[in-house]
């Protein structure tokens, strides 16, 4: 169908759908963070509403069009990028926000609303949102319930999934499922909302979402520490988690290529030197006039005397908190400098941490002698960033795969499927839970225009 | 077909499937913790293992016979009460645990094992598992997760749901779905789990699941706090949210006359004497060596001095925090004595709390002037147990779901649909949302077998 044709098609009365077909307006539709454009689109559909998304994709559906999804275009695994043949829709107009209900600590937002404007209501009502990823000024609420979106605190609040206390989703043939009641229990009936998190898209479009808002703690420490090995990072995760529970918030780890890369990008000038094989940046929050932050000291204190750290530094302030996280930015902001590299979002399970770095270590020097590894990521969730730099890229990528699903591990961590690693999704799922989705998606997009080719 | 034909038509091969077809056998699979039995089926199955499980629902399968799924027996919605012409099919010699994973936090275990069982290993390990209900000791995980069980804890660890990491199921022709990786983070594809979580057996039978364990915490403190309305208790709420954070565990309410029915019921030997409108539970968890009792104290003191609360006892050692517990067990042992009662498990959004009591105690007197409400339940949450003493059942039911439902609320909060709240299901779920259920329910279960009937 050309685009012209498509376009007379489109339902006239009453809805702004924003319908954009000038090439150059276009020219920021066609890629997502990985920068790899896809062909220029007949269109992009922009609605205003979730009845302007209805009226849109019952037209699409009508006439078997295909349309690729985009929210905040900050996607790392080309799930946006649109296909020959593919119209968009894109949630960008989409961004109110309702009123923070500070009882039942909730706020109703729309897809396309950014998450730092959501951290920032929530924040201006005292609470908190749980999930903080680095691209929190561009990617929006409703991108990253597609993709059940991470982060660096999933230790204490859990991924995407569970700050969803309600949905608003369109299935291809513009039917709108509302459920936002946002009640914290709810078990009348099978829950629909779990399809589209995380669903990347395949069986509706998020429009509006519930979402849960947390206390917003008196105050947060963090430490950066040299450890001796993984084994020792582990045992330092467990003796926090048994002391700060709950509010052990996060657990990452940075391994000696990225900092030493980091150290040397900042010219010595971070909290701690190079020289460690591992660093962790731990953090806890601290609510009421609690003294737990003399709890993460003492725990701190003994893994050091026990050898679990070689050096740590507490932050005792708002600017050494902030120079510790600053560390933690760096290890994106280095391994971009770097040039061309392959990432790998894998995730294993916490036991089979050491057994993965150690096994890379040897299939990365057996099949290319030059390849170096930059390592860091969400150790405290088993979720690793295995960045490899090398040119021989076809055959490095599948084994870093097939290596942590031999380990019990996950291919694509926190960042999805998208369309840039379909070719790795059997490796961890059977052809029966392949089979099972593929059923699902017949039923619930029958002419397969949602997201098509994506996942599956 | 008759019971002995389709005997003869099961797989004898290997699988120890446990068939039971004695009638006196097959008296304790007639009801749930509702009491009212269904028919006797022809026969119980009770397979030792998930390909059992898959071999006996084949044969199902292909013979069109429909099967009520069955755990412990505990659940409050009639949803495994066998119906005519059903067979039963059994988890419960599946009931063997995995070892506690002490690094990741988790365990394996079967369908058919106890709460109490899974609580006892995790404790073991020095862990905690977050889901605590009263029938701890009868309730399977197989069961509390088909139904998204709730409990006392949910301010803090919320549902079944959040407790999952991974699960095996079987669907209705026998495919096994095995997902039990245990990943904190795994995006590799839409999270098939999620369908069988308060999916109430509609789209596959629970075997095994990989659960997520929890700190355990070094102490645990309570109060039980006399408050003078729901909106105090709502304040109180918030200001306890706030200082204490992810400590704050439970805030459970009870109206004055399950109060002073427990008070009379326990000869007055209960901490707080009976006099208040409303009287709240509130616990909190200490990490560490924490002083987050001093805060926990601190609130209480200055709510107190605020009016917020008459009267306030804060445990002090092991004996007074069972003994305020105590006084929450004694809601269901009271209601329970009162004999034949209506039960109502529904939410509303907290705000709407002090408008639901007001308005259902207006709707009762008019409809019933004769009638008493025993209201108790998780305050915290939006979650009552608006229990009412009337002989005007048929017309009460419908008016107190109808209000539930006009706040904005739930008809089922944690109980589920099972046989006996379908009629209700209508007023908090659209036709589309319902037409969704039977779309999935046709794409993975065509000749309807499991569960038919429930939810629907």
């Amino acid at each position: 169908m050309t685009s012209v044709a498509f376009i007379e098609r489109l339902p006239a009365g009453g809805h702004d759908l924003g319908i954009e077909t000038d090439r150059d307006m276009m020219a920021r539709h066609l890629a997502d963070a990985t920068r790899k454009p896809g062909p220029v689109p007949s269109l992009v559909a922009r609605p205003k509403t979730t009845e302007g998304v209805s009226a849109f994709l019952k037209a699409c559906h009508d006439a078997g069009q295909p349309v690729a999804v985009q929210g905040g275009l900050t996607g790392l695994s080309g799930g946006a990028r649109p296909l020959e043949g593919e119209v968009v829709l894109s949630l960008e107009r989409m961004r109110s926000l309702g009123p923070v209900d500070a009882v039942s600590a909730t706020i109703v937002v729309e897809a396309g609303a950014r998450l730092q404007t959501v951290q920032e209501a929530a924040e201006s009502a005292g609470l908190c949102f749980g999930v903080d990823i680095g691209a929190r000024g561009s990617a929006t609420i409703g991108g990253m319930i597609a993709t059940n979106a991470g982060g660096i605190r999933v230790l204490r609040h859990d991924m995407m999934r569970a700050q969803i206390l309600g949905l608003e989703a369109v299935l291809a043939d513009g039917t709108v499922l509302s459920s936002l009641r946002g009640l914290m229990k709810d078990n009348s009936g099978p829950n629909l909302n779990q399809l589209f998190i995380g669903g990347e898209g395949l069986f509706g479009v998020v429009t509006r979402a519930c979402l849960r808002l947390s206390a917003k703690p008196a105050a947060e420490r963090n430490a950066l520490c040299a450890v001796p090995s993984v084994d020792s990072a582990l045992v330092l995760l467990q003796r926090l988690r048994s002391a700060l529970g709950p509010q052990l918030t996060a657990f990452e780890g940075i391994f000696a290529p990225v900092y030493e890369g980091i150290s040397a990008m900042r010219r010595g000038a971070i909290p701690l030197p190079a020289g460690s094989p591992l660093y962790v940046i731990a953090e806890m929050q601290i609510f009421g006039a609690q003294a737990g932050d003399d709890v993460f000291e003492t725990v701190l204190i003994q893994a050091y005397e026990d050898g679990l750290c070689s050096d740590i530094v507490v932050s005792r302030s708002g600017r050494e908190f902030a120079a510790i996280w600053d560390v933690r930015e760096g290890c994106t902001e280095f391994t971009f400098s770097l040039g061309r590299l392959t990432g790998h979002d894998i995730s294993v399970p916490l036991r089979s941490i050491p057994a993965f770095m150690a096994e890379a270590e040897t299939l990365l020097a057996g099949l290319d002698p030059e390849a170096g590894a930059y390592v860091f990521g969400h150790l405290g969730d088993g979720n690793l960033h295995y960045v490899v730099r090398t040119g021989r890229r076809e055959a490095v990528s599948p084994e870093i795969y097939r290596l942590a699903a031999r380990l019990g591990g996950s291919v694509t961590a926190e960042h999805g499927v998208g369309l840039d690693k379909k070719d790795y999704l059997s490796l961890v799922r059977s052809p029966a839970e392949l089979a099972t989705i593929r059923m699902l998606k017949a039923a619930l997009d029958p002419k397969a225009i949602l997201n098509r080719g994506r996942v599956l």
